[in-house]
């Protein structure tokens, strides 16, 4: 079934210990693209200024990356981030932010991508997110990702937007807060009960922790070597949302094997700068990892 | 085989959110002994003083422990700790604590115990611990904890134990502090190279993982209730003694059951104060729970 995602374009500068990486390209919807194309066709919606130095069609030939929901406005600038890790490779400072186009309109959703059934809303302010989910006429499974800041200061706005999405897909902290729960167990109960079928908590390293109508736990894929977490989140919702998509069902059984896909699509994300990991693989090299895993955890 | 296991016995109060446990029966041989007792019998060795107001006899009844190496010394005093848990249950302070017969010379291995197979070396100074291991003629299969302060100050001795054991249980900052290695996989491998054939790395809530032949990764049972995490390390690697000595046998795939029963046996002592969890349970609720944790992380 067709898959939509709608989140960032960035110019990223990524410093962690093992090299810098100057203006890449990054931003949620090219990560969450790059990953779910492993799947299926993507029907992208995000916006650039005219500054972007990058070629999408280019990043994304051969890959069933539609980029009919791509806007390039002549008179923005394309968000920029820079962010340092420390050697523990976990903790993240954000060295400079320019929102720039971010900070405008929201793209729209072309006509030919309102019958989207499978919807990801990266991470953004939730009133937007809620604007673009408006333009889908009949999704069948929206999941969405959010952030402290808008758990902090657009509660009401998240809490609204979530009675009208399927899944959320949150790290462990955001959980807690959200919840107001440390409890990960109660806190994607309470989560759940805010008008959701499914909640996704990231761990990290630690793997993740669904709950619907079951519960499924599984740790992430050990990476020996890992030089740029950037964009793992983003690669971990792309392989998720791009199985379900292919596969056309939402059933738990389908969630959890989603969930193994998108943990193994994010290892290689992390294994090298930008893109780099992801686009040197290929679906058999996730098909073999995703084996590996189900070998690394079956007792 | 048979099961030996070598700890503290202490005289705990524990306070946590849910409330306060004073003076309760604590310390890792303790709980150790409690966990492995489901699955087979266990030689105990430990001190304690004139003042220790437990009977072991009693508190072990029924369960296969042989009390044997038990030395009570009419001189000194009961081992003492008490701690407080933070809010979220995983900070953790201790209030007090009176080191008394563990600050003196160390219990002595009964003759009749000599031939133990498998033998679980808990914390404790590792000069001890290795002067305990030379009164076992041949064992099998040696484990041994440690934590921070040990591998800070007393290097050298750990190093020298780590030579004459087989297994390591130790949780993912230790494990980062041996190993000077913040990645866990590089770690593991660093700290196997140290003479080990096994390390197990405890991550706490979000469960282990095991390198030797191959690698295992478990998440921990899902527990929505904790009231007391006091002795869930001692429980697990009560369990996964416990199983090994049933076994009988170390390869790989039993090593994995093994690390899934030290998990779910561990999640019955947290879920209320002191021992109160652990005894209460059967083995037949251990493997209900086993197979509930087999379908929690299977996809």
């Amino acid at each position: 079934m067709s898959l939509l995602v709608t989140g960032s374009i960035g110019i990223d500068t990524v410093r962690t210990p093992f090299g810098v990486s100057e203006d890449c390209l990054g931003g949620s919807s090219i990560y969450f693209s790059m990953a779910a194309s492993f799947f299926g066709p993507v029907r992208f919606v995000g916006v650039v200024g005219a500054d972007c130095p990058f070629d999408l069609n280019e990043v994304f030939a051969g890959r069933g990356v539609d980029l009919a929901g791509l806007e390039i406005r002549p008179q923005s600038k394309t968000f920029r981030w820079a962010g340092t890790y420390a050697q523990n490779m976990d903790d993240r400072t954000t060295d400079s932010m320019e929102l720039n186009v971010l900070g405008e309109a929201p793209p729209e959703v072309p006509e030919a991508f309102a019958d989207s059934k499978f919807v990801f809303l990266a991470n953004t302010m939730p009133k937007l997110q809620h604007e673009l989910l408006t333009q889908i006429k009949e999704p069948a499974f929206v999941a969405a990702d959010t952030m402290n800041c808008w758990i902090d200061d657009h509660f009401d706005d998240l809490k609204s937007l979530l009675k009208d999405i399927d899944c959320l897909i949150i790290n462990e902290d955001e959980a807690r807060q959200l919840a107001g729960e440390h409890n990960l167990i109660k806190a994607a109960q309470i989560i759940l009960d805010m008008g959701l079928s499914v909640v996704v908590i990231k761990k990290g390293e630690s793997g993740s922790f669904v709950c619907g109508d079951d519960q499924f736990l599984l740790p992430a894929y050990p990476a020996a070597e890992v030089k740029d977490p950037t964009g793992a989140g983003d690669s971990f919702a792309g392989g998720f949302m791009g199985y379900l998509a292919q596969a056309g069902k939402t059933d738990f059984p389908t969630l959890k094997k989603a969930i193994a896909y998108g943990t193994v699509t994010a290892s290689f994300t992390i294994a090298d700068f930008s893109l780099n990991g992801l686009s040197a693989t290929t679906r058999t090299e996730i098909d073999r990892r995703l084996e590996s895993l189900r070998k690394l955890t079956t007792f």
